[in-house]
């Protein structure tokens, strides 16, 4: 599609606005949420707003909000407002596009909506510590604000220099148990891929259908150690080449689970003793899978089981399989899935139904209101890591995409 | 086979003389190559020797040696002896059989073939540093005295705190480059298994036919490090899975050359970046193969190489193979092997041909004089662990076997 330039050059000046804090040399940034990095993307984020005159507010836990003039006489008719929102937080040495393009393009929205006097209540938030590097849990801001996060729990959490979220709200003057956010009709949230599935297939935006919920596994494995070399190949108990039949038959379950959007993987293996003349003796893996369907879940993890069985009775090793961690997959709302559609092909940008398979402030919202996560693309699916990149142009469009979407929805307009 | 009570109290007596040095809580040893453990087990032999006649002496790299009479006379005419030997050092945290069994069991045939009126020239030689725990490699000892390694090469070797061999031979008063062993006929060691063939089959000792040589390879594969939650299974380069199907590669070449009495292990694997939510991108495995037979190595590394070519091709990874470290296998004399057996035989004790995965003192010398090894089984083939135990009995047992073998070969005796 072909961008208006003088929209792509909002863009420009937008993301420049947030390029200094934090920034590392070789090109990464590290702005931890709760920390004086993340505090300047707020104060720009809340400057820009008052300086376009917006409304900017932070809430009770610190997260920001700019809201346009419609917004606030809706809400003082006790009216909800639309709510576009993402994160100013990165992990360590993380890139300059995750969450701060989502914020950029809502920013976007809301100058966009009034130059072409568009206007309806539109609210821009940039929630607090999305990612889970700075207090070992993710969506803070946001779980926090919409009950998703029980405060108490969230007291614990501490930081890697071994401070409690407790501690840090403390000195903040922040509230851990906020108020529940209020006035709230929908929520969008733009956010680059984070994966490489838009880039492979060349579509300019991706239509989430549903945040995959991930389901985590601890596989141990007991063979017997014995000496390499004397150890004949009929006498071992391998516990090393089980393991490798195990992760063949996650990636094969993974697979035939794939028409579901679901994934399998081993990420993590720890092999003992980890030397040249000894045949490991004892091996452990750790297991993701994430789908957005129950079903599929379910039969992953009995597959998996299964798999670990007949390996085990086949060679004589002890396997034991602990859940160690699971998230329901959330869906989004059709209605704001067919209006984003709507408004990529009347727009001529290509888009392209997915699945998320990360988390993202969109988790907290979906049991609350429709909500809806609009992708864009980023190159090599890069991210987390000082490579991210996104081009001006990919949040131009997203950014475009997504406001048309935000009107048809305020409006009710159908096309 | 019966065992006579008074044999089976000298090897008592004798395995107990070597308790003390360098034990442990907990049952196991650690007595170091060149360090005082081994110093005092070696004056133990010593002064065991000269208390019980036999002449003791030292030799230029500090290995220790006992003679009987008919040893020194035979020398004096310029005419050999037969060697027996095996090492008193350990690795750390080790066993008290490993090496110490064949120790005793030379000290047993002095002694026994004296009372019995059938000395001929006999000397039995303690080895130095036979395990690579003290300076990163083994049969120091033997190794230099015979020429197997270089004292040249041998003098940077370091210990773990970065003495150099050079500086401790200077310390000590020995020398690298020494005169190489003269006036040795043939060479017979007895060690323990440290495997767990013979316990398996029911055998009292093995006659080894061959000491494996190793070949030794690093395989480096290199994937594609993705979100694994924002992945496709069809979009990854996993480097695990490709790691895994190359495991059980090597696991099926291994097995399929078993028959040549081979073996192929992946012991060492290294995963990056081995967390939960990322598709392993690089993976380093470390694979000794060991064999008899030189063809057989051969295959298994062609193979092994045609196998991470098609996995290679069929991921899109790149695998790399470096051979890292080989040594060749070394062939036992066909004459001392027949005549153990002939011993084992007569003595009715049950005897298995194998080959021996794991190198000995023995590989110094097969390149030099007739060379024979015996094994005697292990507790579940347990060894360089403080749980290594093997019983009086199984030593007594190998220890007449080869007294018996000793006798016929110098007599030149068939039955």
């Amino acid at each position: 599609m072909e961008l208006p330039a003088e929209k792509l050059e909002d863009i420009k000046a937008l993301m420049a606005l947030f390029e200094e804090p934090g920034s590392l040399d070789g090109g990464g940034v590290t702005r931890l949420g709760y920390g004086p990095a993340e505090d300047r993307m707020h104060e720009i984020f809340r400057d820009w707003g008052e300086a376009n005159g917006f409304i900017a507010y932070t809430d009770a836990v610190g997260n920001s909000y700019l809201e346009n003039d419609a917004a606030t006489a809706a809400a003082g008719e006790g009216q909800s407002a639309v709510l576009v929102g993402s994160h100013l937080d990165s992990v360590v040495r993380g890139g300059r596009y995750d969450g701060v393009a989502g914020v950029a393009a809502g920013m976007a929205c809301l100058k966009w909506l009034r130059e072409e006097s568009r206007e309806f209540p539109l609210r821009v938030a940039a929630f607090r510590c999305e990612e889970s590097s700075a207090f070992g849990r993710s969506t803070l801001g946001s779980g926090l604000i919409t009950g998703a996060i029980d405060g108490d729990d969230a007291a614990d959490f501490t930081d890697p220099e071994g401070r409690t979220l407790r501690e840090v709200f403390a000195e903040r003057g922040l509230d851990l148990h906020p108020q529940k956010i209020e006035g709230v009709s929908a929520y969008f949230e733009l956010h680059i891929e984070q994966g490489k599935v838009l880039e492979t297939l060349g579509k300019d935006v991706g239509v989430v259908e549903a945040i995959a919920g991930p389901r985590r596994f601890r596989i141990v494995i007991d063979g017997e150690a014995d000496h390499s070399g004397a150890t004949p190949m009929d006498m071992r108990s391998d516990a090393l080449c089980a393991a490798a039949e195990l992760i063949l038959a996650v990636e094969k379950i993974g697979q035939s689970e794939g028409r579901f959007r679901s994934v399998a993987t081993v990420g993590i293996i720890k092999n003992y003793p980890n030397v040249m003349n000894v045949i490991p003796g004892w091996v452990e893996l750790g297991v993701d899978t994430r789908g957005i369907m129950p079903g599929s879940f379910g039969r992953m993890e009995q597959r998996i089981r299964i798999a670990a069985e007949d390996i085990a009775k086949e060679r004589g090793v002890e396997i034991t399989i602990a859940r160690q961690y699971e998230d329901l997959p959330r869906s989004m709302a059709p209605q704001l899935m067919d209006e984003l559609e709507q408004s990529a092909r009347s727009l001529g940008a290509q888009s392209h139904r997915m699945m998320s398979g990360a988390g993202h402030d969109a988790l907290s919202f979906a049991d609350l209101v429709p909500t809806a996560m609009l992708f864009i693309p980023c190159r090599g699916g890069i991210s987390h890591n000082s490579n991210e990149f996104t081009s001006d142009e990919a949040i131009c469009t997203g950014a475009m995409v997504l406001c048309d979407a935000l009107a048809r929805h305020s409006t009710g307009a159908r096309t």
